[in-house]
């Protein structure tokens, strides 16, 4: 018997259903701020899927890496952003801002665990060409309202500013090599905890270790963290951000956190992380203004957030937040072989009224035709028989309670809308 | 600068809206079916793909093949009906019928064409579980209603069945070995004529080439070809569905087709071909009751219609059947930077009431938000200026027209509805 590769797997109906209720949902919220969705390939070249801004080189061991026939190196995307940013790189012309959203499989060469796959579904929000608050605070504002109409009520975006915790390493009189080794232990917060972190910090011989954890974990933005001018712009940053969620009514669900630390060697300004369903992350993002140009591109600001949709699913599965999500409305039950045409008649014209009807397509009896329903969830059948068409009316069944009613042809669209 | 892979393309903001108006068309024509969407993973197993039934070891060549770096055979799905077929094989209990549809990429290493890619994307609707004409008609149904929904007039789906071809050959005395060669022969029609048909015929020492090609162009069932026990078979399936097609009011959109000759190894019932938009193929399909088993399932009936989307998507634009794709509804401007916060308030009151709105996110003049708004194409801006703030107003414009009028914040969505 054949198999799913390995750390791959089908969706079937079910599953796709509530992909269906979380795409139109989040699709839509997006649609409301003027963003259009743009698609590219599965495959890219391994040129840039490795190009220094991409993944580097260390992802060849991370990724499905081939060549195809030609002897083009070649591999599978492991994100979304980076092909994103080859399309707005590749066309100085695209008008800005470029507000994209996308949806769609990527590909790691992961090891598989529970809940984690080698092919799995992300969906990305950004905006490319312009560097304010204002596309900082949309960024996030459309994430919420996604959200939101996906049924989260208790929910927060961690945030915090690449700018914000440079003024914080000047404030400790920190040196340009020791930051990444700072900001690497931070990281760990959540793993190795604040002994961890400082340990850490005393091995690496960063200067100041329990005065850099006081002041990320004393999580306020003091006057030495602004004193230097990237600092100062950090907060400026940050909030010109706050008001813009203020003025919207979305502050409750922005959580200023200086312990933030998301791939710091990548972002330059505003960090995110989506925590939703408890203290789980489901996404997050940032904002990243030298990419565009590392691909070759012109110098080009751009802020997103992107979120593993397996994951959100997973949560909105635990908080119950999926409601009925309905299949079809209504059977079409022949009741003997004399009747079978009728019944397709009939389920045509309830199709063309708007309602989804279905018919039995393997001459099961009335009784088969009842299971079938009922396997497939179906609430209402209407039974065609030979003696009630004769006088244009067939019986409609409620498949929960059982109850029975003679309706005329004409008038059964408008019962089961 | 880094380009998309040879044979690959983006698909940016404009085709994306014409792909989300064809995709909304065609699933709720599915789903008025009861059908539910699958999705299978991009990569599959080289030994699903090279399955006997399955593409055959000669794939290898067509498609992305590549190992992964557990040493396994790999290789990116070329049609969705074998990853289907896998779905299906590996679950004896699955509840049949099984009625699915999907949407999705497909990759072959063909050579690339105007109009012809490596990576394409393809839809298909089948019925697993059952052998009836009840499921022969219902895939055609369910289609016929997505290329009207999709706003097509004049198409049709040409129909032929396996099993009278193979009445016709019994008819005119082609034995076993001979008939493959006829249908070969027979299938490059399009491309030869008849005269080069009965070339080929008479070369493959095919017996009686003029009264095959007589009865085929002829495109009557006649009595020697339902002679044999199989051909006869064949009448009663296309009888029965054709009685389903009048029936349902949709015997206009069937053109029976002796001459119609689709991967005959392979299918074993009724064929299909999707004309629509001309003389042009987009798709088709067929009965393939062997597949299934052929790849270690239970002996399971099967049949479908899969078409390329590219290719309807193209047909659409020719015929001019896109609807006006709109974007977003509103732009709030500000019209300094006074009341920018302002304008952030009232674009998500808009979006609380569902009118979708963009504010600008670049600390633009007035001038070029309306510069901006023009070039998206955005039919209505409210203009957020300090005097109309204070008496709770705002001045909205119609860009097409020029014409404003002073309204009431709070009246600004029913008016834009």
């Amino acid at each position: 018997m054949y198999q799913t590769v390995r750390g791959m797997r089908d969706l079937g109906p079910e599953e796709m259903k509530k992909r269906q209720f979380f795409w139109d949902k989040v699709r839509k919220a997006y649609e409301s701020y003027g963003f259009s969705r743009l698609e590219t390939p599965a495959v890219e070249s391994f040129d840039l899927l490795s190009a220094k801004g991409g993944g580097g080189q260390e992802i060849k061991k991370e990724i499905y890496y081939f060549k195809d026939q030609g002897d083009r190196e070649l591999g599978l995307r492991f994100d979304m952003t980076v092909p994103t940013a080859r399309y707005v790189a590749s066309d100085a012309s695209l008008a800005k801002p470029f507000k994209r959203y996308c949806y769609g499989q990527v590909w790691r060469y992961d090891r598989p665990q529970a809940g984690r796959y080698r092919e799995f579904t992300q969906c990305d929000i950004d905006v490319f060409g312009v560097a304010t608050p204002a596309a900082d605070f949309e960024i996030f504002a459309a994430t919420v309202d996604a959200f939101l109409a996906l049924g989260f009520k208790k929910f927060v975006i961690r945030v915090n500013n690449k700018k914000l915790l440079a003024g914080l390493m000047d404030a400790v009189g920190i040196k340009d090599d020791k930051k990444l080794d700072a900001w690497r232990a931070i990281d760990k917060q959540d793993k190795i905890g604040w002994d961890g972190v400082e340990e850490e910090l005393d091995k690496k011989k960063v200067p100041n270790p329990k005065k850099i954890i006081d002041l990320i974990k004393g999580n306020k933005i003091t006057k030495e963290m602004t004193a230097s001018e990237i600092g100062a712009k950090g907060k400026e940053e940050m909030d010109a951000f706050l008001a813009l969620a203020k003025a919207a009514g979305m502050e409750k669900y922005v959580k200023v956190d200086l312990s933030l630390v998301r791939g710091l060697e990548y972002y330059t300004g505003i960090t995110y992380e989506v925590m939703a369903g408890g203290k789980w992350s489901c996404g997050g993002g940032g904002r990243y203004d030298n990419l565009i140009k590392l691909l070759g591109g012109q110098d080009t600001a751009a802020v997103g957030i992107s979120y593993g949709v397996d994951r959100v699913i997973q949560l909105m599965d635990e908080a119950g937040l999926f409601p009925p999500l309905g299949g079809t409305k209504c059977f079409v039950a022949a009741v003997n072989d004399s009747v079978r045409q009728k019944a397709v008649e009939i389920a045509t014209e309830l199709r063309k009224s708007g309602v989804s009807a279905e018919t039995d397509l393997a001459g099961k009896s009335l009784g088969k035709q009842f299971a079938y329903c009922n396997s497939k969830g179906i609430p209402y059948c209407v039974i065609a028989g030979p003696k009630e068409l004769e006088s244009g009316e067939a019986v409609l069944r409620d498949m929960e309670s059982g109850n029975e009613e003679t309706v005329k042809l004409g008038e059964l669209a408008g019962k089961l809308k």
